[in-house]
Formats: structure tokens, C-alpha cells, sequence
């Protein structure tokens, strides 16, 4: 059964407040309207679009992230507890899939799961040394992909991490990295 | 003892024939004159830059590359004998390195290597499944970087191929990567 606007819009607006994640299209299943509805209503209720929720929540993490700048991470960084966990969004555009077939590229999900650990690591300087990745299931043009780090292990030198990736509740890739790190601001050969 | 000018000449266009990726610093190098006289030399001669030589090379292997556009391949593929080689170059400029280290970022070098792997099998449908990697040495601004793929086994489902990646003759980089393949336009899922 349909809901009135007015409780559907007040139920929206609690859902995004829970979930600021979540898209127009999974709304629109939720609530049983259209996807033109779901904007109607976020219009009317001065909730921007998914995207400028998700950089407006990027900026706020910039100031706890100290290893890389926040123009050069891929994807938008979400939450983070520096050191411990960290969780990046991105969109798959067309610049990031095959042409001919529109699966997305190994690479993107690569560097959005290790600048995500690069952005994880509290320290000046962050390196790759080692990974170990796999690809579960393909992710296609248009997918949002939330990749969540995950600290395992540190020692005086390295850090290792663990990122999961996901499509909506569906695991698409997960990956092991190894990273470098100095506390000062020199760096290391070989 | 440095040469005539038409000595110099003669071996300069001699070495670029046995080696046309060498640089102008390696030639100024070899031949104790500055980068300048190797670039006159080079103009008398009517030898191109690396980069235009590069370019020609990779064009004529355009037609043994079946999985892939072109353009879609991270960096130039100079050299390859499809299902068994492939050698790419790419060229690190300001967009693939950290600004504040100029050191060039991981996925970078993932990405040369996993697109040469594509480009490397001669099948209409070909993704990336699993990878392990390991950056050995850093790769700084303007560095040429060559990577080396090498089909290690091959069974009716996957491809397993080993690249090596070189500045110069330091290893930098090093991978192994597990491929998909289907020989029909058909993709699977998982």
C-alpha cells in the first residue's frame, strides 16, 4: 500500500538520515514510487543528490587524513578512523570500463582500494610494497562501489590492510596490502 | 676520447637501430656529448623523439591485439607475440606520481601491467581475476618504464602471466596475474 506524501517524505528524510548513502533507485524500491517521485520529494525537502551527499561527507574526513592529498584518492572517502578503518565511494563512468563490453576496468577498483589505505594511514609517507587482489564479481558502468579498509596488522614499518568492496550488499572485490610508512618526512630506497 | 661529429653520427643511428627505445640522456650518456648535440644529431639524421618512435612501434602491433581497443591500453605496447610476450612503455608524468614526493603511484604501474596482460591474449573476451604484486623500487617523475609480460601456463579457462617492470635495467615493479578468457563474445558471471 502506498503511503501519503507527507509521511513518505517524512520517512525519506529519516532514511537518508540513517543511510546517507543510499541512492534514488533503492528508495524508489522502498517506498514502492517512481524515481522522478524520489526526486520530487528530496527537492522538497532541500536534500541534495547522492553525489553532493557524498562530497559534502568526503570534505569533512579531508582534515584526518594526513599521507596523501585529498584531490589525489580515489574515490571519496567517507568515514574514517584513521589507522584503524576507512570506507571510499565511487561511481563507475564510462571512462572507467571497457568499451566493448562496460565491465569495469581492474585498475579502477586497484586504485581506489589503495589510495583508500594510503589515505587510512596517519603518517607523511605511505608507499605500496606488496598486494595481493581479487577480482569476485564484475562491476558494471553506473555501479557505486563502497571499498572498506580494514587494519590487521601493524609493525614498526608497515601496515597491513585488508579491502573489501561491495555493490550494494554484494561483495565485487577484496584485496590484501602492505604498506610502507615513516613517521618523518624522508623516504627510503628499494 | 670523444668522436667526428660523422662518427658519431653513424654509431648514434646504429644504436638507435639496435635499440630504438633509448633515450637522449642514455645516448649523451654513451657518447660523452651533451643532451643538445644528441638532439641536433638526431634532427640531421632525421631520427624522431622516443616518444614519436614509440608511438610508430606500437601502431604496427595494434593488429595483434584482439582484446582490447587501442586506446584503451595503459601505455604504448612496443613488442608482441600474442598468448606468449609483450614488452609496454609508459612514460611517468606529473598526473601518476604523488605531488608531494613526485614518487609515481602504485596503481600506475598495476595498470600498465594489467592492461599489457589484456593486450596480451589474443581472445575476444578477457578480465582480470586474481593479482599479486610488488613494487621493489620507487619510480620518480619522467622515468620510462618498461614492462615485460610473459605467459607462464595456460588451461581452458585462464591465462597466468608474469610481468616484470624496468627502469632502465632496475627492476621496479613485479606481478602475477590469473586472466579469464572466453573465446566467444559471451561473458560470465562470479
Amino acid at each position: 500500500m502506498k503511503m501519503k506524501k507527507q509521511d513518505r517524505q517524512a520517512a525519506i528524510e529519516k532514511e537518508i538520515e540513517a543511510n546517507p548513502f543510499i541512492t534514488d533507485n533503492e528508495l524508489s524500491q522502498r517506498f514502492h514510487v517512481s524515481i522522478q517521485t524520489i526526486r520530487l520529494d528530496r527537492s522538497q525537502l532541500n536534500i541534495p543528490e547522492l553525489r553532493t551527499r557524498i562530497k559534502m561527507v568526503a570534505q569533512q574526513n579531508h582534515e584526518r587524513i594526513q599521507s596523501i592529498e585529498a584531490n589525489e584518492i580515489i574515490g571519496y572517502v567517507i568515514d574514517i578512523v584513521p589507522n584503524e578503518t576507512a570506507t571510499s565511494v565511487i561511481q563507475i563512468n564510462e571512462d572507467s570500463v571497457f568499451t566493448r563490453n562496460q565491465i569495469a576496468r581492474g585498475h579502477v577498483l586497484f586504485a581506489q582500494a589503495n589510495s583508500l589505505c594510503v589515505a587510512l594511514i596517519h603518517k607523511p609517507v605511505v608507499l605500496t610494497r606488496e598486494s595481493r587482489v581479487k577480482f569476485v564479481k564484475q562491476v558494471k558502468l553506473h555501479d557505486n562501489v563502497h571499498a572498506k579498509a580494514r587494519v590487521l596488522e601493524v609493525n614498526e614499518k608497515y601496515f597491513y590492510i585488508e579491502v573489501k568492496s561491495y555493490v550494494q550488499q554484494t561483495q565485487v572485490f577484496e584485496g590484501t596490502f602492505k604498506m610502507y610508512y615513516t613517521s618523518e618526512d624522508e623516504t627510503e630506497n628499494g
